[in-house]
């Protein structure tokens, strides 16, 4: 083989290499900043709601299926309606709702069609409490739904 | 079409509805059961390793990275070394660790490379404490690894 050939063929293959690796960077890039604001946009969306007193709309991210689950406390509730209900249960009027507002949000993609999201949580009240949580995502065709819930209140 | 034609691709077409059908339960339940079990395994393996005092060994199911997040009473560890130093500070002996048991473990899958899993501990001891849990895994080659665990104990 020519010295011309063996150069030809080293600039293709260092092309090449160049190129994998750009195109490896831009799609984990245009995959991960999505999937986070994404996700981040529909947590503001349910502060917002919480913030006018809708516990309904505040409700809409979560998979509206018997086989969402929702731990706290050591306790395990199961079924959209059952967490709706425990939500109204324990924060019946503005005064125990507060202010609520999430922080240090980030966002791990699981694959395709999952991610995690860990999140810190304060309700700014008069007997302010707060924690953190952690949120399974799926998704449900072109919309993401939170398929598991476990929050924490700090002691 | 004759009368024998048209019942020919009725068949034809109901003999494939059945074999996807099957198949799809096939893989679905290949799929299913042995992750529920590699996944249950690894937690029994984790039981009898605290059981014996062994917070090392308990702690070899946990992503060895400093990604590794644990998320407890509101507040998160970062990493895998500081969540084994943290196992250590709160159960220093054989008194403070008790017996532990796990149960009522659920796993879902996230698709093929994540996994969710609900649980419950327990440990027997003078003080006696439980509660629930919620853990992440992600396969990493053959085997699976904890990237998140959220314990939370009953009030």
């Amino acid at each position: 083989m020519s010295k011309t050939s063996v150069t030809l063929i080293v600039v293709v293959l260092l092309s090449f290499g160049l190129l994998i690796n750009f195109s490896g960077k831009a799609s984990s890039e245009e995959k991960q900043v999505p999937l986070a604001a994404t996700l981040e946009n529909i947590l503001h969306e349910q502060e917002k709601a919480w913030n006018r007193g809708d516990i309904d709309a505040f409700m809409i991210p979560y998979w509206k299926s018997e086989s969402l689950t929702f731990s706290s406390g050591g306790e395990t509730q199961r079924g959209w309606n059952a967490t709706r209900d425990r939500y109204k249960a324990r924060y019946p009027n503005e005064k125990t709702m507060g202010k609520l507002s999430f922080s240090n949000l980030e966002v791990q993609s699981l694959g395709k069609d999952a991610a995690l999201m860990l999140g810190q949580w304060q309700l700014q009240r008069d007997e302010p409490i707060g924690g953190n949580f952690s949120l399974v995502w799926r998704r449900e065709g072109d919309h993401w739904v939170i398929m598991h819930d476990h929050t924490s209140a700090r002691k």
